[in-house]
């Protein structure tokens, strides 16, 4: 057997996120489900597509990344064989031949995501629409002195959604940045791991600071009180990609 | 009653191109029909929305027009009303309220296309599939000595897919000019007028150029032979845009 590295880039807005899911009363299409018929179209058996991480409906990826076990086919190009058997939405970026210790879920280091505003809420392109979330105007000098609050060590628990059991809600959230333009702006978090949808809580802390409906030095609090009903709504899934994986 | 000047945009993926289609197997979802009920909903009745020109099933517009009565509302946002009864992949960009006798598609004065030609086959970005051809590397110098041949008055029959009668093919190509980059190049187009599909197929003569299958010497007697089967193939449609019509 050999074990595939895989570099995933795919656009979420067709797709129940990332993980397989088991319903009885129909079909759920994720992108995982896809990446294994995929697989086992080329070597004949289904196996297992571990990823490094879920990402939710509707959210994309430019840096996913996932292993696999195949037969040993020396001759074989793997992403060309994958990329064939996938939809034009899913797509292979790059395969690596790892070592079997190689664990794209427990190895992975951190993650980079990236978030799009869309500032005009009364005309959003739409070509844009499946990958931004329109807020209208922002105050971003508030939202960079937000950010300052954010970075570092904490229990982040007022930023994680039900449906995971964890021991921990620390996280160390290393960067935030922003590349801001007059009509939208892309928010950077990268982090040693992130909450269930903690990335779009935090964004949508940053909308709420951004819209005045908050005030930066709120953050401490909201952080102390551990409490999810406390910080401000989830941002939509559409603005959010995963970037990177880091091992 | 008014009548108002819509400036459209679009994502041409999901709709079976402008026009509505009458079928008795089934719905056929297309930009016009969307248009057109988005407009019901707010007027209270069925009333045509005429467009500049059609545009196939699959390919985009950024600034598309059409024209459409509706009764004299000084105070309804028409921009905001329509958008909010359309799919958020069909967008009105702007609305001016324009005389009687203004008409969408018989005081159309000319056009200008853009295609997009992704040219590395190996990975197509998933978000860009949707707007690409993926043709591979070609030869941009062929290229831009084929387009001279094409500049000018001349009969486009060659280039006209079947399904229309028209009284002339010939139409007056005044520009073609490039954007290329490392591994993509934008191609725009503006005539006077486009016969069926004929963007498509002048970007199937410049892209078999490129790759080398047909010299631009060539090309005055394709267009001499008014034969649709001695040009090459028709590109297809998801690289193409209908950027703008001039009044």
């Amino acid at each position: 057997m050999a074990r595939l590295k895989l570099l995933l880039a795919y656009v979420g807005t067709n797709y129940h996120g990332w993980q397989t899911q088991i319903r009885t009363d129909k079909i759920v299409p994720t992108v995982q489900t896809e990446m294994e018929k995929a697989i086992a179209k080329i070597i004949g058996y289904h196996t297992h597509v571990h990823g490094a991480g879920r990402t939710d409906a509707g959210v994309h990826a430019a840096g996913q990344v996932a292993h696999v076990d195949v037969p040993e086919l020396p001759k074989m190009n793997w992403q060309l064989a994958i990329n064939t058997n996938l939809p034009p939405d899913i797509r292979v970026v790059e395969v690596e031949a790892v070592a079997d210790t190689f664990h794209a879920q427990h190895m992975a280091k951190g993650k980079q995501y990236a978030y799009r505003l869309w500032l005009d809420k009364s005309y959003t392109p739409p070509w844009l629409y499946p990958f931004v979330w329109p807020v209208g105007p922002l105050n971003l000098e508030a939202m960079l002195e937000a950010k300052q609050y954010l970075i570092g060590t904490h229990n982040f628990e007022s930023f994680k959604n039900a449906g995971t059991n964890l021991l921990s809600h620390v996280r160390t959230l290393d960067k935030i940045w922003v590349e801001s333009e007059e009509k939208e702006q892309i928010w950077y978090f990268e982090a040693d791991g992130f909450l269930k949808q903690m990335v779009r809580n935090l964004m949508g802390l940053l909308v709420a600071i951004g819209q005045k409906k908050l005030q930066p030095e709120q953050i401490p609090s909201i952080l102390e009180a551990k409490n999810r009903r406390i910080a401000p709504r989830t941002a939509r899934p559409y603005g959010l990609i995963l970037k990177k994986v880091y091992y």
